[in-house]
Parts: structure tokens; sequence; C-alpha cells
């Protein structure tokens, strides 16, 4: 898709609890139950994950963006949802489909964004540390908050402690306490912040500079960056070094560094 | 125990180089060896690890405090003890012996969080950096300098790599410098800091709201931190989410949920 | 060699693409292609390689510094050596090449010192961030610039994801933008700036610090730091409790600690 195209984009049927928006090479997946404070309730799971898998096979994309209506992004699990349930295997299962659709995140083939407003609590704040990205508005307020409950935010923690120090982690689990936005962009939760009438166009910015990009570079380094992580520097850098010479064989390539050498703008075959 | 109870407390014997005090579900175990500024001898170690034996079956327990008497917090190892030694096995055992005093920080089944005043260097500086917390007094400063007399704080960096970033961990082992508390909040070697007057006012807050917490949510909170920490991503959750439906079961998260749905405070069974 | 000994130094070929230059136990390796902003061509990390190989055994040496000639440090690969090569086994011994150099630096002896001028990107950011320790002067500017050009910087990547936090390091490697000085001391890619003038004195003071250590615990720590990375936490302090009895043992250590506690300088056998 050329970059002076108009925006072309579509919604999901307004009454569902995560809709779809297309613009320009990116997806944004809005949870949209801002009554109960877009808590991930099965059927907010659910959606979320046939959104994911239905957008994994869109080949147009350069991003994809999380995105919240109303006043709170995310406030985790849904708690009237989960009291009566009341069978382990029934919190097992929960469990696993959060945990499922949070690594459909990392697995998802280009950079995922989160776009965060009001509060990011428990699964909500998950969420967030689970995006490649995040920008959020001055109103911003992070926490893992399932110890006021008596539920320690175990799932949670993968993220977080994958995503900030292990001091400020451990102090946010176990006292539940909100961080704000200046706190989480200083520990490097979220990526940038901005007053909140300027959230969108903060992250249009950041959008923008994915959509110049060559897809190839982009599908590439998303799939890269979570598999090398573990792994030791040694095995890191031979399946680095296997992963660069395979993306150097692409044509976007050739034409980035002749464009980069010629100072002019690139034209990507993979959009 | 209930929040309202007065507080009940009692101190080991006042010749002992680590002394006990329990306060509301808090035990403080206080380094007291002010003379040698605190410095992990045999003595002292092997008082901690039974000191923590003791404590690990105390079930009223929420919080560990790790504090110490005088103007500094802790030295690391007796220099003059050392000295003595001279074979290399005692040296083996003396390191094996910090180092599993270290670990049973981690091991610990709540929370443990170092209040420091003063200097914390070489295994001093370890400790701070193996409790899950830390409060610093504004006159703290954090040092590794066994560099300094030739001898690198290899046990000490174990704790230290894994608290800081790799290039400010490596400024300090190799130079040897101190930090002063600003840097260590900013590093994020440490939680809070406060002027030294307000050092157990800014203790006791955090202390308050982990008191506030259900026992058991603190303990499942302790026991998967440390566990999940190597674990790949698909294991880490698949871990973490067997704990949390374990957690669940809880009848405090019953009472919790309830408790919040209803905007009650929650009368917890674990404390 | 005595510290007030006066310093000796000479350097290498001036044509060379690598300069060395020796001063007092330190050795400066000068990237030395200013003209193609010291671009990491085949030649030039042929002539790193060369140099540490030489410099491996030099046991004099307390501290390495790869420093660059020009207005730049290190623009990266050179783009229009590999625009000619367009096989992909050449691509892959490039890269493997490059890897190679950079796990030099962290096998090295003794802790590596980058010095920052200009910019730093793509393998360049890469070299900097594969250094223990970075100084960079305040006109320093770091990118892993390759999406520009369709490339994803996937080896720097493997460094840069083990230096900063994981969504800064997403950042970069996604816009490609660059960061300023300021913000690489706050994410911790640097250690230390310095106004351009004062980035020599900046280093000097680093450099005299890590002088006055006795190499023996300078190069116990060197090996110990990248080593016990990635152990987990008990086989991390096994490692590290039998390579500090052994560290112990040094006499540079009797030394070191009787000097310290009669409160004068220590003579190091191990310069």
């Amino acid at each position: 898709m050329s970059q002076h195209q108009l925006a072309t984009s579509h919604a999901t049927s307004p009454g569902a609890p995560v809709l779809c928006h297309h613009d320009r090479g990116v997806a944004t997946l809005t949870l949209s139950r801002p009554d109960s404070y877009n808590a991930l309730s099965i059927e907010m799971l659910t959606a979320l994950e046939e959104a994911l898998t239905e957008l994994n096979d869109d080949h147009a994309l350069c991003a994809l963006v999380i995105a919240a209506e109303g006043r709170a992004f995310c406030a985790g699990h849904d708690l009237h949802e989960m009291q009566e349930m009341g069978n382990e295997d029934d919190y097992r299962q929960l469990f696993a489909h959060c945990s499922r659709v949070m690594q459909r995140l990392q697995e998802f083939p280009v950079p995922v964004i989160a776009r965060v407003q009001g509060v990011a609590t428990a699964a909500g704040c998950q969420l967030v540390a689970s995006c490649d990205m995040a920008v959020a508005a001055q109103s911003a307020r992070f926490a893992v908050s399932g110890i006021n409950v008596g539920l320690f935010c175990s799932t949670p923690a993968v993220a977080l402690t994958r995503s900030i120090s292990p001091k400020r982690a451990a102090e946010m689990l176990f006292t539940g306490d909100f961080i704000d936005a200046d706190t989480a962009l200083d520990w490097g939760l979220v990526n940038r912040i901005a007053e909140d009438a300027e959230l969108d166009n903060e992250l249009a910015r950041l959008l923008d500079s994915l959509r110049s990009k060559s897809r190839i570079a982009l599908t590439t380094g998303k799939a890269l960056l979570s598999r090398q992580r573990t792994l030791p520097l040694g095995q890191a850098y031979a399946f680095a070094g296997e992963v660069m010479a395979s993306n150097m064989m692409a044509e976007d390539v050739s034409e980035g560094i002749d464009a980069f050498i010629n100072k002019r703008p690139p034209d990507w075959q993979h959009r």
C-alpha cells in the first residue's frame, strides 16, 4: 500500500467486545466494554484471541494497536465472573486462556503497541507489559492490584518482571499500589507519554514511523526479539546471524541500501 | 492477628549478633555489631541463618525487615577474620555460607525488606540487592568495593547483576566506587528513600501496606517470583497459571473479591 | 608497572584501519576510517579481531578502550561493501565475523570501555552495548537504524536487549530513531557523559580508577560477569563462590586487605 493512499478503514460490529479498525497498515483492536472497565472476561479474551488469529494472516499490517474505550484501559479479570466460578479447573482454564492471549501478542508478526488511558490494573497492566511498546496518556495509572483481594498477580508478574527491574516489580506486586504515567515512563513500562488530548497524536507519530518501514524488516525483528531473549549469548548470536543473513536476501534491503546511499526515500515491496 | 491489636514485640538477648523483634506480623532482624560495621562474620552469618530458619515457620508473618544498628548498614565480610584464615577451603566455606544466607532471603516465605542507613558495601550491598525491596536513608551509600583490596566481589555480583542494569553493575564492581541514595533509587537498587529522621516512617508505610494484605497472597507471590524468573516465557506462564488457580481456591480470595465488590475492608483468615 | 612510571606508548602504522596505543596499562584500539564513519568493513573487523587476539595475552593490561577517529564513533556495517556481496553465505560469514568480534569484547580478559563521540549506529551501537562500560560525549547519538534500509538490526539486538530494558530496546530497533547522550545515560546504555571537550578527562578518571586496581581482581571479575549471567541463582552462587575463594588465594588480596586495615595504598604484584 502506498503511503500516500487515502486511509481505508472499517469497524467490526459496534456491539462486539473487541472492535477492529484498519488504517493504512495499522490494525487497532479496541476493548469495548467501558462499563466494566474493559475487564478481560471470557467473552473479551475469546474475542481478542479470535481477532489476533484473524489478523495474524493480514500481510498488509505493519503494526497492531491495543486500545480501549472509556475512562479505563483495562481493569484485569472480571471479578464478578470469577466469583461465579469456584472450580479450580475453571480458574486454571481462565488463566491459561489469558496467558495464551498475552503470548499471542509476543508471537504476533508485527510490533504491538498499547494505547493506554486511565487505569491499567492486574491483567490490564500485564497487557501493557506484554506489548512491544506502549504510549500512555498523562492520566494513565498502572497497578498489579490482585493482592488487594488476596490474589497475587502471578501471571501478570510473568510479564511485569520481564519488563521492569526486579525491585520495582516486587513493590508493585506486593503493595498493589498505583504508579503514575511519569513513573511508568521512568521505569520503562511505557515508551512515551502525552497530555490526554495529545495521546492520539503521539501514537500517530510512532505509527507513522512504523508505516515507513519495510514489512519484512518489522516481521523479521518481531520474530527475532522474543526468541533470542533467553538464549545464551553465543547461541543468540548464531541465531541472529542466520536471521540477518536471510533478511539481507530480501529485495527490500537492496532497495533500502540503494535508497539510503542515493539519499532518496525507499520504495518497499513488502508493506 | 487483628490489625487493631496493640503491637506486641520482644527482643532476643541484647548481646547477640542479630536481634529479632516482632511487631504486628513483621519480624525485624537487626545486625547488631555496630563497632565492626555489622560485618558478616561467621558468627553473624550463623546467627542470621538460624534466625531465618526459626522465622521460616512463623505463620503469623507478613514481612521480614533486615536492619542494622549504628552508623553503617553492613560493611560486608569481616576482613580481620578473613585475614586469619588463609586456607582456600575455609574461604570456600565462608562464601558458600554467605551465599546460602542470601538465597534464604529469596526463599523466605514472605517479602523481605532492607532498611538501609550509612554504608552498605560488598556483601552488605549484596544483602540489599538480595532483598525483595529496600528503603534507604538519604545518607545511605552503596558500593561493591572488594576490588579495592584485590578481591572482586564475585558473589555480590550475582545479586547485583540480577538487580540493576549490566553497565551500572559493571561500573560499581570494577571501580568499587560508592553511589548515593538518589542514584540507588534511580537505578532501582532501592525502592524508596527518606530523610534519615523519616526513614522509619517511610518503612512503616510500606510495612503497613504489607500488613493489610492476605498472608496467603504474600506467600504465594514470594514463592512464585524467584521460581518463574529464569523460565522461558511459556513455561513461566504455565507455572504461574497453576499457582494462580490454586491461589483462587483460598477462602481469602472469596472474601477479598466480595469485600472489593461491596466496597468494605476485607477480613482475612490468613494473616 | 608502577603508577608513577611515565607513560610509555606506541602507535601502530598510521594507515591501518585500527590503531593501537598503550598508556600505563591501558590499550586503546582506535577505529581509523573516519571518512567512512569507521564502518565495520571486513578489513576493519579483521583488524579488530587481530588486535584483540594480540592484546589478549598482554598481561600488563588493566583495561581496553574502544575509540574512534573523526566525527562519528561507528556507523555499523559498510553498506557499500554489503551491496557488492549478494550471496547469502557471504552475509552469513560477515555477521558471524562481526558477532565473533563483539563476543571477543565480552571474553576479553580485562574491562572494555567504549569512548563514544558523534553517531554510533547499528553495529556501531552494538559495539557500545557490547563493551563493559561506556563514556560518551554530550554530542553522541545512538541508533539501531538497520530497519530504515529494510534490514532489522538482529545481531545488534542481541547486545542491546542485554543492555537496556525491553520496551526501550524495542522502540530503538523498530523505529530506528536516535537517542541522545542524556537518554543513553538515563537508560543505562552508557555510564558517564561529558562535554565533548571534557570527554578524555572523564575517560581518564575512569581509567585511573581501573589502573589503581589489582589486575587479578579485574581479570577475575571480567571472566565471572558474563559466565554467571545466564545461570540459575543457585548455580551462579556456586560458581561465584569457587571463583572468589580462588581469588582470595592471590597474594594481592593479602596485600590489599593489609593495606586497607593499615590505611596505606596497596602495592600490587599483578598490575
